[in-house]
C-alpha cells in the first residue's frame, strides 16, 4: 500500500485548547496538514470556534475543552496563560493522562497596562505548573516565542531562526519535533533547551519579544542564535 | 592637528563599577581604546581591583564606587544587579547629575538555587530602579543580553547579532551607539528598543539566556533578529 501522507507523520486525531488567533492559526495549519482536529473553548456553542469549524472544513471540530482533550492523542494549549490551568483541569484526567500536551501559552498579565508583566511568581512558569498540576501528562513548551504566523510558516520571519522545545520527557520531545518538521521548521532549528524548569526562561523572553515587537514595528520576526563557527 | 585616534571617539574618563569578570572585562577593553579608567569597588583597597590596576598600566586605576563616579565622564555600572542600587547610591550626587550610566546589571538572585530568579518585581527593573533612584542621571540599559567576553569582542559570538539599548534620554543612547561601535559594534545592530521600560525584557530575557547556554554548552553564543527579506 502507497503512504497516503508521503513525508508526513500519520493523520492524528489533535485537540486545541483556545480559539484565539493562536489557537485558530495552530488548527488550521493542522487540519492542513491532513490532521483531524477538535478546538476547545470553555462553551461548546463558542460561536468563533464553530465559525473556525465552517471555514475549515470536514477534519475540524469544536467543543468543549474536554471534548478537544477526549479527541486529541495529542493536545496542543493556546489559551492564555492566566486561563490555561483552569481550562486544562476541565478536561477529564482520563483524557490527558499519557498524552502529549504541547504548551504555547505565555503568562501574561496585562491587568497593569502596557508593557505586560508576568502573572507567574519567580521561579515559576505556566509550563511548570501545567506539569505539577497534571504529572501523568507529558508537558511540552515550545512555540510560544513568536507570534502565530511565524510557528505555523516560519518562513514569514526569514531563514535560520529558532523554535525551542522544553520538557521532562524525552520521547515527548521527539514527538513535538516530527510535528514541528512537518508544520516547516528544519530539524536543525528546533532547540532542546532542557527540561520544563526551562519554561520560565521561554516565558521570561516574551517580555522581551514584546520591547522587539515595538522597535521593530511588526510581529513577524524571530531570533537565530549565532556563535563562532 | 592630526587626529591621534582616527575613527575612535576622542579618550574619555570612564568610571566601571564593579570588580568582577564583568566590570574587568569592560574596563580593559575601555583602555584598550585609549580611554582613561577608573574601577570602582566598595572598598577601596579591593584586591582585584589593584591586580587590574598592575596588570593593566597607565590609563587605569581603582577606588571606592565615589572614586570611580568622580573620575569618570560616563558611567558604566557592572555590578551584580542585587548590589547595583547600594553601588550607585554611595557616589555623590554631584558626580552623577548629567552624565551617563550604561548599566549592564542583571537581576539575577542565586539564592533559592539554579536557574536563578529575577530579584525584580513583575513590571520593574534594575534598569528602571536606578533610574527612579537617580533622575539627573541618564541611564540607558545594554549589554546585560550576553557575556563579558561577547559584549567586548563582539566576533566571539559570529556574525550579525544584536546588541540593545534602552533609556529614556536620546542622547545618551546615540553617546552609548558611539561607544559600542568603537567597540566592534556594526551600528546595524545596535538595536534601541525604546525607553528605560524595556529594561525589563532585556532583563528577563536573561532568565532565557541562562536556559540557552546550558543547551548549547557554551556562554559564547548571541542572538540575531531574523525577519523575512
Amino acid at each position: 500500500m502507497v503512504d497516503p501522507r508521503p513525508g508526513l507523520l500519520a493523520a492524528m486525531r489533535i485537540g486545541v485548547f483556545g480559539t484565539g488567533v493562536v489557537g485558530q492559526t495552530i488548527a488550521t495549519r493542522l487540519v492542513e496538514l491532513g490532521h483531524d482536529v477538535v478546538l476547545g473553548a470553555r462553551d461548546a456553542a463558542n460561536e468563533k470556534a464553530a465559525a473556525w469549524v465552517a471555514a475549515t472544513g470536514e477534519r475540524a471540530g469544536h467543543g468543549t475543552f474536554a471534548d478537544a482533550a477526549a479527541h486529541g492523542a495529542l493536545l496542543v494549549n493556546a489559551t492564555a496563560g492566566l486561563g490555561t490551568l483552569a481550562a486544562v483541569a476541565s478536561a477529564d484526567g482520563a483524557d490527558l493522562e499519557g498524552k502529549v500536551l504541547i504548551d504555547v501559552s505565555n503568562a501574561l498579565d496585562h491587568s497593569a497596562g502596557f508593557p505586560p508583566r508576568l502573572s507567574t511568581a519567580p521561579g515559576d512558569s505556566i509550563g511548570e505548573q501545567l506539569q505539577r498540576a497534571h504529572p501523568t501528562v507529558h508537558v511540552v513548551k515550545s512555540l510560544n516565542t513568536m507570534t502565530a504566523a511565524v510557528m505555523m510558516e516560519p518562513a514569514r520571519a526569514g531563514e535560520g531562526h529558532e523554535v525551542f522545545v522544553a520538557g521532562d520527557h524525552d520521547g515527548a520531545k521527539t514527538e513535538v519535533s516530527a510535528l514541528l518538521q512537518e508544520i516547516g521548521w528544519p530539524e536543525s532549528h528546533i532547540r532542546d533547551v532542557g527540561g520544563i524548569e526551562a519554561a520560565r526562561g521561554l516565558e521570561a523572553y516574551v517580555l522581551f519579544w514584546v520591547a522587539l515587537r515595538m522597535a521593530l514595528g511588526t510581529s513577524e520576526f524571530n531570533i537565530a542564535i549565532t556563535q563562532q563557527s
